[in-house]
């Protein structure tokens, strides 16, 4: 970003109309820190300009921006100045920048522009990349931003949307290079030379297809570049790995990263090449499918960067009122056993240790499992294994515990008795945390569910009501 | 995988000796299920393969596989199986299925194969993917390697080896296409074809470089497919994004990812091109990143999939002693007030869901943190709008949730005052959960730190003792 052309800056700079490239070349140099994250002071730049109704120093520090900066700026800026910025953004650059935002922002910025402007904005994006902003649109608008474009254009956006949200067929571009397996490779680099237009602006590999336009071998365009122009496709294409049009993104996703595939062909249920997928559009997927994982552990959902206080509330409170409900079933062992620890208040202090370490030992399981499954370590071909193996581990970490709480419940309230309580107790809950934690991640996996939800809140309930009611039911027998 | 063309397996099959072209191909499909996981079948024939000492079956199902298929195979057999794999594998592969493995699996391949057969495994690898393994052998074994590859494989290694671990001098090929800025498209398709032998195997960008070898653009080799030959390329690059060679692998995959790269150029201090990073080897650095966050959060860090009993407990012991620690202090409330249960058993009964409720909102407002830190969402731009916001929410969820369990409390034990101590108890709990979930991990990113890595243990030790605490003293104060 730092070190672009003189030419270049200055012709994209020209288009926005800014009178001196030196400064912006000096603004970019500004506004990305060297970890290419925008700068605070930038962020501040842009806001005391908003402030001042600045609008062409906003045009200025905006336009020294790539699309995904301005994507990212969107999100830092609070919505009373992302209005003032939303008119200065350059109408060319629009589409880029909205396939760059996310979803509530770029709502907020599709509301706010005319259905003409956006249906020119898309018309220079990738059909895969368009359908998916539009699908942010209302059914109103849609319509209009759709009557607005080229037919040709609008065609492929609908032919994107027809296929369900997270699939293959939505990832794909309709745009790729295929060539009959007996063109040697100079009649393909002069097919390409001369179709250049129907082309995608980017392509990685070229699909060798058969009469029926299924794929039978792919290979790199380096390896056109690299190989002797008689040589036949067929001689140098490589087996290729295809990936069908209904594939969830996440199972596309696992595919790329096990294979390191830089494009794929995406073929119908009759093995017909209808699409291309390409590695630059999973990069995302599986980030976010990782990142999905961390939050559904955590019971949240992610409201967005930019969501309002109220919508934050919305996606956490279900999960800790149904919180509230499992723990007060937990705590249900404690009401039944409360004569013990009218008793033995020490029982009271000691208890949720024992429930806490099993929480911790669970969620260890948990996450270990949840991982395992998504990166698909832990099939069927191995569970057995894995389930003995997090008892055993269950076991030694529990009698570790045990011994150490064991002690030290000794040495404070020289109880023997109470001391064998928390330990047996702990042995237990321990156990009984590893039990759950890969059961229920598997089991949700075998139900067709996502493992990483709701696998927590079952496991946290479990470890709670086990630690409550193991250390008073043992209290119970031992010192009745 | 399923659908290769008749030649091409032929030909793969017949240098693994396999006889039955047919045979090879109904393997395959046979060994992947349609999510291109391994099928459990599929292991257990391998299996029963070895069990019968069948050598040859043996050598025909895992020569049916591709490289990264024969590396999750060794991670779904245990220790003694693999011992039966081992000697099977194809020596020609042997490079490609070791730069596949998981570490710990690699270091058992690597000790029984000998120091020869390594040299030449390593030999056919990219620069980056043979250091990477060469990485795991020992001194000695790694000496012997090195001493018995070519002197160019070995150089390229060496230099390689001399960056650090996870960063981008080590994730990068030294091999990449580069041409000055006054060549034509023409001549750089020349070039490329003159001097095929010295480039990689694949690439997907020119680097166009100043005389003294600093990167000015770069440009698509579909680009270059595509524009006439006479077109200088100082005319169609575009502008490129460098990677220093000290960047951490992190920061690299968060540019890849920002700024869909398929490739970057890697550059010394000084500016010098030196080597390229691809995005197939950013995609597993993604993946890799996003998991550790969520085994971070979880405090454990993954042993591997082949890790033994005692190696999973070494790694997730530690993380539950500290806790065992953490808790003691926490339920020291609780025996400081230990009269106030005495008096009121159903103190012992609510407190638990009053910490409980606690440490679930903490874990909410962590898990959304760690996410937005590490894709550089929340930044000191944002970060005391973000802060002000979840203290807002924890406001608000701390004001409901009291006010159900407040009602419910009441409705069970019809004492007002107690139901108050609850709500008011859980209203300065939430709040306290949200401030640490949202500052911890802010604190330790300041200070350089791993925000994922032990913010969670401060967050639930916080959201613990201010439950027991909250509740008691508050029960102290009203019901004296």
């Amino acid at each position: 970003m730092t070190r672009e052309t003189a030419d270049l800056t200055d012709e994209k700079r020209l288009n926005l109309a800014i009178p001196d490239p030196q400064t912006a070349e000096d603004l970019e140099d500004l506004a990305l820190g060297d970890d290419y994250a925008l700068n605070p002071d930038y962020v501040d730049m842009v806001v005391d300009a908003a402030d001042r109704g600045d609008t062409e120093r906003l045009r200025e520090l905006v336009g020294a921006l790539e699309p995904a900066d301005v994507a990212d700026l969107m999100g830092f800026l609070s919505a009373a100045y992302r209005e003032e910025v939303i008119p200065v953004l350059d109408p060319e650059w629009l589409g880029e920048i909205l396939a760059e935002m996310d979803d509530n922002l770029r709502e907020e910025v599709l509301e706010a522009t005319p259905s003409a402007t956006l249906a020119r904005a898309l018309e220079d994006l990738d059909s895969d990349d368009a359908a998916d902003v539009i699908d942010d649109l209302d059914d109103r608008k849609r319509a209009q931003v759709l009557a607005a474009m080229d037919e040709g254009d609008r065609a492929a956006i609908e032919t994107s949307l027809a296929y369900d949200d997270e699939t293959a067929g939505r990832l794909m571009q309709r745009e790729f290079l295929a060539a009959p397996q007996f063109w040697t490779v100079g009649q393909t680099i002069d097919h390409v030379r001369e179709s250049a237009d129907s082309l995608p602006e980017l392509f990685f590999d070229v699909y060798v297809v058969d009469p029926s336009f299924t794929p039978v071998g792919a290979l790199p365009i380096s390896l056109l570049l690299t190989s002797k122009l008689e040589t036949p496709l067929a001689e140098i294409m490589e087996p290729v790995t295809e990936i069908a049009v209904d594939m969830d993104q996440e199972e596309v996703a696992y595919i790329f990263d096990k294979y390191h595939l830089i494009s794929a062909p995406v073929v119908e249920p009759g093995g017909r090449l209808v699409g291309q997928i390409t590695v630059d559009d999973i990069v995302g997927v599986i980030r976010e499918e990782a990142e999905e994982d961390i939050l559904a552990l955590a019971g949240v959902s992610d409201a967005g960067r930019d969501a309002s206080v109220v919508d934050i509330v919305r996606s956490r409170l279900p999960w800790l009122l149904l919180n509230l409900v499992t723990e007060t079933i937990a705590v249900s062992a404690i009401a039944i056993f409360q004569d013990q620890i009218a008793k033995l208040v020490a029982l009271a202090v000691l208890m949720p240790i024992v429930s806490s370490l099993g929480g911790n030992a669970g969620t260890q399981t948990l996450a270990v499992a949840v991982r395992a499954l998504s990166s698909k370590e832990l099939t069927s071909a191995n569970a057995r294994r894995i389930i003995i193996r997090e008892m055993s581990v269950g076991v030694m970490n529990g009698l570790t515990l045990a011994i150490v709480m064991g002690l030290a419940t000794f040495a404070f309230y020289h109880n023997a008795k109470l001391a064998i309580t928390v330990g047996l107790a702990l042995v237990a809950n321990i156990f009984t945390a590893a039990v759950g934690g890969i059961l229920a991640p598997l089991a949700l996996e075998k139900m067709g569910r996502d493992p990483a939800v709701s696998s927590s809140i079952f496991v946290t309930f479990l470890t709670d009501f086990m630690g409550f009611f193991a250390v008073l039911l043992i209290a119970a027998l031992l010192m009745p």
